[in-house]
């Protein structure tokens, strides 16, 4: 599949994104509204301390249908009580009367540093006028939800004559282990809610089900995805599959923008017992910070990818049949480290995206994990996040 | 229970280290010996990668006695194949003549990096003459098991007329789901080895085995405990009560001095709905870089305590009873933040030992996990373990 080279968005699809106080100068409020109502499901954090929004999109979503989804950055609106859910209502309202729809008819999301109430009344103010500023790129709401990401996040392609659009939001506190970070997806092709669901999670499972930048789990990660249906008719099978693709696509842009990350780094798993051993080994591998840091110094210490296999207890793991590479470089066989060329090693270590595979031998399970480096950036950033 | 000002051996045992070529100039060979046999038991990582060592360790422990302990740093024999097998035989032998006793009364240790071959030669030169070196220091002994440590480590503390001493390394790749990294520990109290077994995993089950300093699980930890009996019999459970809380004291000392580690971090659960609950949710909250980091940065960001407990979806947990403190500071109450005192918080995360507890009102299990932050220092030699 191949992306636009600049985001578009489906037919009927547009956004807005502005400052309303909550961060001192940057964009802190997005709104994306559909023309007509979509069809839309939503999967969500499975965090036992889901932010209020969460608690409200959950019901929300039942219905099945929305026209809208409002977020906000800087504060997550988080173990914040009855006040929060209060709170979350009334950005549902404020956004469904500048949109002229109903408040159960969007999506509230909020993003930022948890436990700090939420300060409804800027974003109200801020909702307020928005519609008049809807516009056609999508890179102009991604920037409305951005906190630690170093660039907003959009991606968009063809599908018949139909588009899908991702716009999302990343960084840190993420290993989403269901749904993700914030993730939203438009298209004009016409799917119902039920497909729409079975298709989200089919994609989640193999994109950002398999995304770890720091193996902690927001509170509040949400991918949501809306169908407008103004495209009419698609291939399901097609559609299901250029879904998974983007999804995948866009949790290796959130990988690689992960806090402090100079690297995407991959990790193939093969030949394990299971589809559900090969993820875990894969997480394993990916939320090593012995690996992170390796890849991080370029420095080609290949028995780390044994010791974080390893450390997998309650997976199949035989050593006499356990093999692995580094972009493609043998560098273990049955087990045993081989004398590799350290030099090349060191050096491919040195490219934005590392490989990293490993043969089990014992099954037919698969799956690929996305991660990233750990640096002095990710350390710096998260040691002074509430005063920053 | 108090500890000896420095840390001294139990009768009839002594210690040497040298420098035998595998480090430039440091102490890398320690050997500890028994002037007697001693009943003896040991546990091991669950890696699947284990070392050598470890293979040949389990074969020796079967035996339940020991004579002596044997250990290299810098190079962990592991990774290595048969070749690696036979070099582990070689240095149990190699020590077992030096101390006129058998190989199967002598248990081999090796840390360090991954996958590069024992130099085994080296090491045999080393052990030669090390006998005429034994002396009472157990720091001596410290020293040579050194890796990335920044201090040798040992305690020594009395129980009636006898006398218990550990030793032990920690630092990096640290996670011992059920020993450590090495911790050896001597005594001159008269035990059996079957007693010794169930004393020592229950030690290590309160103490190791709630330790983390990164999450990773090496594939050399070994904890062992000698009894010579030299001191004659002792009260069993007052033993069994001080050899853990002796561990739990090694745990902490190995959690402060974890790579680039500038804080102990102690995370007490209670009120978990079973034992086991309690400790896989202190050992999240133990392990999550962002609450590493926010004791690193002494930034009081606490919902991060709450995303931490939360991401254990597999527990019972229920924001309504969930409570939390910092060194004493209710910051949490209900699932919801608290306006605690920002300036008392940010200071007290100062302090150099940082105790989070968390009160989660479903059960009666309890739990304490024992790890450190996580600063630029930890990225620094991780990046580049190899080349240093």
């Amino acid at each position: 599949m191949t992306f636009h080279d600049r985001p578009i968005f489906p037919r009927g699809i547009r956004c807005a994104s502005r400052n309303c106080g909550l961060k001192p100068t940057a964009k802190d409020l997005a709104l994306f509204a559909s023309e007509v109502d979509a069809a839309a499901a939503a999967i969500f954090t499975r965090n036992h301390f889901p932010g209020a929004p969460i608690v409200l999109g959950r019901e929300t979503i039942r219905g099945g249908r929305l026209r809208a989804i409002v977020a906000n950055s800087k504060c997550s609106n988080v173990a914040t009580g009855a006040a929060g859910l209060i709170n979350a209502r009334r950005m549902a309202t404020a956004a469904a009367a500048e949109l002229g729809t109903t408040p159960d008819r969007v999506l509230v999301s909020s993003t930022g540093v948890i436990g700090v109430p939420l300060p409804i009344e800027k974003i109200e103010r801020g909702i307020s006028g928005m519609s008049r500023e809807l516009q056609i790129d999508p890179l102009v709401g991604a920037e409305g939800i951005m906190t630690t990401d170093t660039h907003p996040k959009a991606l968009s392609t063809s599908i018949g004559d139909a588009t899908i659009t991702w716009v999302a939001k990343g960084s840190g506190m993420i290993e989403p282990t269901m749904a993700t970070m914030l993730c939203y997806i438009f298209t004009d092709a016409a799917l119902d809610a039920q497909a729409l669901d079975a298709m989200l999670r089919e994609a989640a499972h193999a994109s950002f089900g398999m995304l770890s930048v720091d193996s902690d789990t927001s509170t509040s990660d949400t991918c949501a995805i809306l169908a407008n249906g103004m495209a009419g008719a698609v291939d399901a099978r097609a559609f299901g599959q250029t879904l998974t693709a983007g999804c995948v696509a866009m949790a290796e842009m959130l990988a690689r923008d992960g806090e402090g990350a100079e690297h995407l780094i991959r990790a193939m798993v093969r030949g394990a017992a299971s589809e559900p051993e090969a993820r875990r080994i894969a997480k394993s591998v990916i939320n090593s910070p012995l690996i992170k840091t390796m890849v991080h110094g370029a420095d080609p210490n290949v028995g780390r990818l044994l010791m974080a296999v390893g450390k997998c207890f309650e997976c199949t793991i035989h050593p006499a049949t356990t093999d692995a590479w580094i972009n493609g470089h043998a560098v273990v066989r049955g087990g045993v480290r081989l004398a590799f060329d350290e030099a090349a090693v060191r050096a491919s270590l040195g490219d934005e995206t590392v490989t990293l595979e490993i043969s089990l031998g014992v099954g037919d399970g698969a799956a690929t994990a996305f991660g990233c480096d750990l640096s002095r950036g990710y350390v710096d950033e998260n040691a002074a996040y509430m005063s920053s």
